[in-house]
């Protein structure tokens, strides 16, 4: 069915495989007068560009985005935003000699048990490629979210083991200048250090390594999300889960929660500064699945990248045994969760901006 | 914004407050010719009811479902399932002497912040009473999925720091058995001992425990689940965080698989019984979204009940300090886990459902 | 598939068989803070109200009925708003004896074709005693309209060849009354005179009529409706073409203006008291989709009523050859197009409702 | 709101202005396996193409649609096909002059109102210019249709007040080439050489023309289509409501049945080749919503093109009194009705096969 789209009244529609032509997203639904350029784009895209460090995949894509549509003037108009990405270096002759072979971990598989064909050229569709588009839709959701003062952070928490502090920002624009400045986008550099070092052992041993990123939110007005089906944390949920590699979602305390006493887990309320505030946050941000003042905290843990350099033992086909060695050409991720963190930030970006538009109606 | 309905080709939609009139689901898209009464619906709800015994909220509703439409001659003939629930042993003077008070760790102040108004009696629309319509919707859910043989079993596998440990189930019926005839649903005896015991002593201590529900499906036809945004894992999510009281949703090897390494992770390709399975399962039973024939096993974290016994500071709706002591007359659960897990099972059923008639029309 | 619901932001979901226990509705996303009681629901259901006069069905129902939820101190609060209205003087026996007849003109055929099973009593899910349902949450619509002063009356303006002439209301509360108070519902009190004189000739013919139910809605904001596939003018469409028995939609010059040319049909622009208007209306409500602030005007068409009181020629569920007499007790209308006037008025409140709530979101 | 996507399993959604960079289609769902390629797109494209005849605009696009994704090895895969068209004739110098006036009949009013800017080169957003992507996308619904022998033509019936007779296609093959080979798209060939008299007289008036299409579709399976708010005509006549400049849209009978009576209008059943048939066909093919295996027939209702050579009155967006005279080199249709008639194929193709991909799950 069709499965291509996110949102409500804010929805994206993304489409492309790894090694097609082209890879690209429709934004539908984006309010008129929103200033809005390519610039915008790609500033964000580079950011989960792969080749960029020895961290992530070295496939070199410049991911230049084009708008092709739904700006006047230079502004949005209300009609729907085309961005197309041109796919360049991409090279599907790694994949020739594996491609009777199941992969383990990936696609390969079930894509061809259920459509009866598998674009097998660099994962096709399912490859994380396609997480570009949300990137490039994240931008736009991002600028709207900027016209009510709100910033979103992601960044990565913990790799292969290795976790930073649990810490309260102090402020946003500092901590989003820290993120954007570290290859891994870790917000502590010892740890960060660590974790390098950690990644530079995995390559050597040809494996690869789990993580988990932590999003936080500046500052949400209070009233966003619904009632029963459409809480904030469901949506955000469903957009974390439908990342590939993704594991688990969590937010405020999580399966923490789990241990605690509700005489410890309540966050109480009090008066600061004229507003009703809770003086913890272990919620995470809402009550009821609606916005509480309090930051947005949520934590996605990721596998490790499923493609490692390494012989793995598999069946092809038709069942038969058969060793899995992947062309020394391909190229991957050793730490998928680094490159999630901007995806992640992306999508908590667009589940933000469509719980902004649809909450406007709510009281006549 | 419309935030009361669930799933796309099979629907849910429901309504209804604690202390109002009744609470009810509409069924929409069951498919035709399923064989259907009263009675399958009261069986399952009878699981979640509240008063059952001493580890759960001492209300009690006889929870006696109605099914009005939808049904002819003992069958379904594909016209809305609408199931009425009145409501009995609703007491709201317990609220009355409260309801100028924010209470920690509730849905009054977003409601209030949201509506302008919140039905504060029971929890009025935010209250777990909501659940008792997703059990009945589950059980239709779960006829419609016995018909391709897939059984579903949620158990409670830890409360308050205690755990089981992991383990995957020889028999689905002998399962069901064990947990269904177990007042916590937990399918280890020794530990649900300790659990009942500690249990015990929170209520004693005026507080509450969190809890984690785990949930395991056998035998799943491969290929439910759809890509990229309808992945299986994400709208699981979505329907889990959308239970009151959820903090956290995991499958397969969840937040554990950010500390493994790839070739640990990789679930190998092998042949069984001329059957492609593979060998270990931390996929927790989809690839890229979709199901590859494993058991899917998911894992949902329950903070502990917000409403404790004792008194907690809080603010009035003027924002002044009071301080908030639940009249001795409300009734609550000491750990909602528990009655959580007939919930993650009713919507597991009915995502699993949906996913089962959605991907009939995949092929041509 | 899930096919009972209507609407977007505000959704209507129906249920109930015509000869079940009850048939209703729930309305999900109905903004907090509207004053609502039951006398609000019914006074809407007395006008489409079977039995009440020679011109329309003999089957006594007081439709009495009751809100279950939503509703807190008289007022909604953002919570679906379920409403029941049990089934009282429906009689099963009048179809027994046909019930393997494929009756003329009737759902049975195509019914049992796709679920394998139907509720023949009354027509079951297919009777459109389900359209009182519409009627109950159009009243909740027509509210909504109200506080922004939106007016809506739907009347006849054609049955059986006899045809009104075309007129613009010069106010509508005085259109509202004149409406209101003929059994026909129709503002032309000559032309309803003729029209009922055609009505009793047909059911001493033991025949049925059809008609045409025209809709005109006051002062609209300029700017309700969306673009390309959501215009304002094709969700109208929608909704009535799904009445039970309408054949055809037509709004402003409908039909006729395929035999005008261009530089007729053109209404032109002109500045009226400081507001841009246009000087004709043969556009009829809207331009490219959306309101222009002239006047909605539209018309549906409605089939003579199947049900006929003579003998007619069929086949049974075997493909023989049978005469289908319908029992002297089954009662019906001779023109289904005059209930369907409150009907036509209710699909148009709940369609200009969600556009407007819709709308509220389009600018940053 | 996200207004530009339309279907439900086999989903559409278009982008793209005018006079911008390029147009597309993301078509989101199509079953897997389906033979496809550029040229199946092209050959439909070229149907309505502009320039094609003096009948028609003279802007000329060579129309060049190419696939960007969602085919491997020639075939589809499951994943969205994005299609994309290259904006080449386009010379926005005409609209320059006048983009402060509002042109009678024309979007630019209610898009300012509503969004504060309007794209006026070439209509922008509003353009029939969008109606390529439909076409587009409806070629391939017309393969997946063709998979099940399903067959649909749409015809010019009417234009100006001429109007063909009604008659029921013997051949659909036949069909299809009359109608391919008529500039007009018009089976009637003396009918046809009236219209184009017409059409030239009305272009030496510098007027315009309306029309009505008609479309007929074979052999439809019986069961298509959904009860109650899904029915197929409503999803037919929201899908014709949307086409830009339509103004009604009727089927079967249509407005003619509210001057019949029951006992003409009713279809009678009888057996013909051991199926069950209706001797007539007033209900167009549908009974109660759902396909009952007669032809189906649908009429759509077009207005005189609002583009008109001459000069009209109107005001500027101030509201002050000027004459808005096209630039000679402005290029409109005289008549859009008969380009309409591809799309209302393209759009109807839509329609059924997204009934059949739903109706597949409709039994257990």
């Amino acid at each position: 069915m069709a499965s291509n789209s996110f949102g409500t009244l804010l929805r994206i529609t993304t489409w492309g495989e790894s090694h097609g032509k082209a890879i690209g997203v429709v934004i539908d639904g984006c309010p008129a007068g929103l200033p809005l350029n390519n610039e915008d784009i790609n500033l964000e895209l580079k950011k989960r560009a792969p080749g960029k460090n020895p961290y992530i995949s070295p496939r070199k894509e410049p991911d230049c985005a084009e708008i092709y549509s739904g700006l006047f003037e230079g502004k949005t108009t209300g009609s729907p935003i085309s961005i197309v990405i041109f796919n360049q270096d991409h090279d599907s002759k790694p994949y020739e000699s594996n491609k009777l072979l199941l992969r383990p971990g990936h696609a390969n598989f079930t894509y061809l048990q259920k459509y009866g064909a598998f674009d097998y050229r660099g994962g096709g569709r399912a490859s994380a490629r396609e997480t570009a588009c949300r990137v490039a839709a994240g931008a736009v959701a991002k600028k709207i979210l900027k016209e009510i003062d709100i910033e979103i952070v992601a960044y990565v928490c913990e790799i292969g083991g290795i976790s930073i502090s649990p810490y309260t920002p102090s402020s946003f624009s500092q901590l989003r200048k820290i993120v954007d400045s570290s290859p891994l986008f870790c917000p502590d550099l010892t740890i960060s250090t660590k974790m390098s070092a950690l990644i530079d052992q995995v390559k050597i041993d040809k494996d690869s390594l789990g993580g988990v990123i932590e999003c936080v939110t500046s500052s949400l007005p209070i009233g966003l999300g619904d009632p029963i089906y459409e809480k904030l944390e469901a949506n955000l949920a469903k957009a974390m889960l439908s990342i590939p590699a993704s594991k688990g979602f969590e937010f405020g305390s999580g399966f923490k929660a789990a241990q605690m006493r509700g005489s410890d887990h309540n966050d109480l309320f009090t008066l600061e500064k004229g507003q009703i505030v809770t003086q913890t946050n272990h919620a995470g941000g809402t009550l009821a699945g609606i916005t509480n003042g309090a930051y947005l905290i949520t934590r996605t843990a990721f596998k490790p990248t499923s493609s490692i350099a390494r012989t793995q033992q598999t069946v092809n086909l038709d069942g038969n045994k058969e060793e899995f060695t992947p062309s020394e050409k391909s190229r991957h991720d050793p730490c998928v969760a680094i490159r999630a963190a901007p995806v992640v930030e992306a999508m908590t970006a667009l589940v933000l901006a469509d719980a902004y538009l649809i909450n406007r109606g709510v009281r006549l």
